[in-house]
């Protein structure tokens, strides 16, 4: 049986530590669909639709994985997919208490969708988009919270 | 592509919390081998091969489901039985903070096997194997935290 | 003696989760006053008139429970309406250090109101009112979220 | 209505942190009933007796607190006594994540009891039990971290 | 060997429970810079220079303190100085995980510079800029939550 | 000023993780006091001398560094070797709360040690003695967990 996984975030910018878990979850699943979740209301680093592109370079030569922007709830979304699974990185405990009370109301409207925590593996677990927003502002090179071969500057 | 994933817990005895799991997971994998740590230097309320009849019975219309007794590593395990993971129900910041600090040595041992954290779903999360053996301590009932259909006295 | 407990919060909605906690509180306290935070800098779903209004509605007929808007802080609110305590719900860590810190405070200014802290009952205890606002800006139902009986657009 | 609480513990022994606790807890209830668990299969620095004979000494003047010795779950004893509620002390999320759990637990048996956590005031909120048998094994005065007045020399 | 620590932070204003950690960095440090973050975007209670006017106020005999403006990451603040460490005073898990996640950014950029953490000394742990800040937003007095004759009024 | 830190623990045996912390030490103070806390009723994995042996071997070449094995409370250990800190390593909120409740205790007996906490360094953060001890249990090479050239065998 073929199945398949969302990975939803923000993704602004998708970092070396994203790019780890979806190794991580490719090895679960058949396929896995990055969600970048399109919260007009937010102003971000990134355009939602550069942010799709840099994913694209990142997995273009690994045709089970696809990024899509979406709008709605995230097991809205996952149906949508036709996915059984939620994938979420965690980091710490803040993380995991964020990730409890989401799950609860997920489970509650779509039961069907399971919510699967992984660590992100821990050389990248530190790298976070926010971090790299904040290296960036100071206008340093953010290229080992990349992941391999991209340049944040063709997105910005 | 066929997976499987352990669950490996010492199921002194098996709850409704570790059956709710194990429900979870069949919505992941193809296959789900539970694995009894045999920790001999602890004495249990079931013996190690009563704890494997008791999920014998629970699972015995359910053929993707078995339950195997371990000794060793847990990735060890993971590896024989042709595992790419293993399931880890997390309950709280104090679980989530223990299964942090065993998966960065698996993942060190055991680089092709992820941990994968699911939730216990919340009518049966407070359920644990210890809330088992005190409840029936003091003589009481312990029906509803058992999966159904188990009486536990069968096995004691 | 006669015990009065304030409960205080934004209720922007009081959802079913912060019913079933109201109903711990009469189990404890003679009367219980909901106190609703008057803090006008943040746009809310519902106006604070229409959260009270709301309020209302859920206790017609248990007069040992009344809503008010307060301004300034909890403490002086609890002091004013005569309580001996605060009540707080609270849901996982995240919330709990919020209150160990907040409670800190209360204490050094106000030293004769106690901060009690209750669990929300596992059913609901995922319920909140930011769920409440986000499931309903996706145009989904929020019924099982609301108090029994309360539609919440009635109150928009 | 008069309203009853009891505070369960071992108390081995009972410090300055239990006693700054049982006075909040009279800010809230009529009567606190203080149940010292019968565990036998722990060898305590007191004997269950002489416990209850400390805590007896230490209120000896206050007839709205009273010590018990019990066995069996704790929601049992809350109801023999009467009780609507089970007063636990919580320092840290170590604490609250264990309290969570023995409630969701307590609740599933004994709904009609409400488990309150109180913090236990700064200046003592780190004076526990096991504090004081470490600090007394390596030979040390521990009268600070005890009840006002209260030699623990007398019940060893 | 003289040895450098800076201590970085808002001081939105300097508290007791700042002047407290200083005086614990100076038991370990021959030099404490105080670094007070310059977030333009940020609209505070205190003008950047008014902060530092207070803390030169509070530490006006006090010679191996010194308080300085910064722009910029952190870690580039404490090679500027000269420092080996960073200061950071934790309360509580929240605090602990994001401190957690900066130093391990901060490790990455400035190997060469060691997070400290510290624990606030109980009497003062509770006490936050935040707090003074929402304490004076009710009209009340925060003398006490103020180091050692400072009068806020005077930076306002 | 010449400053000294200890560094407590069992080091049961001293780990790679352990050998990273004292590195980080080395940057904030003059010299490092390594105290093995002998706890006689442990039977541990090595002898208290052993762990000693292994140290010595490890920090032969910095002189900086030494080992002592001790008995009784850590503050007066502390005091003993004239001392103005104690360092421990922190991996997670678990051992946070527990470092918390020690310092409270420490700070109310011996006021002038600072607890000082520090990360261990994320590529060994995740080694522990009990990880050593339960991988060594089951026969596997340990040799990566230990000090650079250090081999457990020679101290069993």
């Amino acid at each position: 049986m073929e199945r398949t996984a969302i990975f939803p975030g923000s993704f602004d910018p998708f970092t070396r530590g994203h790019a780890a878990l979806v190794e991580e979850a490719l090895n679960l699943f058949d396929r896995v669909v990055i969600g970048i979740g399109n919260n007009s209301s937010k102003q971000g680093l990134l355009t939602v639709e550069n942010r799709k592109r840099l994913i694209d370079d990142v997995f273009r030569n690994e045709e089970r994985v696809e990024a899509r922007i979406y709008t709605g709830l995230t097991g809205e979304f996952a149906e949508a997919v036709g996915a059984c699974a939620i994938i979420r990185g965690v980091r710490n405990t803040t993380d995991f208490e964020y990730e409890r009370t989401m799950e609860s109301t997920n489970h509650r409207i779509y039961p069907d969708i399971t919510t699967v925590m992984l660590f992100t593996p821990s050389p990248v677990a530190d790298i976070s988009s926010s971090t790299v927003r904040e290296v960036l502002s100071f206008g340093r090179n953010v290229e080992e919270f990349m992941p391999e071969g991209i340049d944040i500057n063709k997105y910005l």
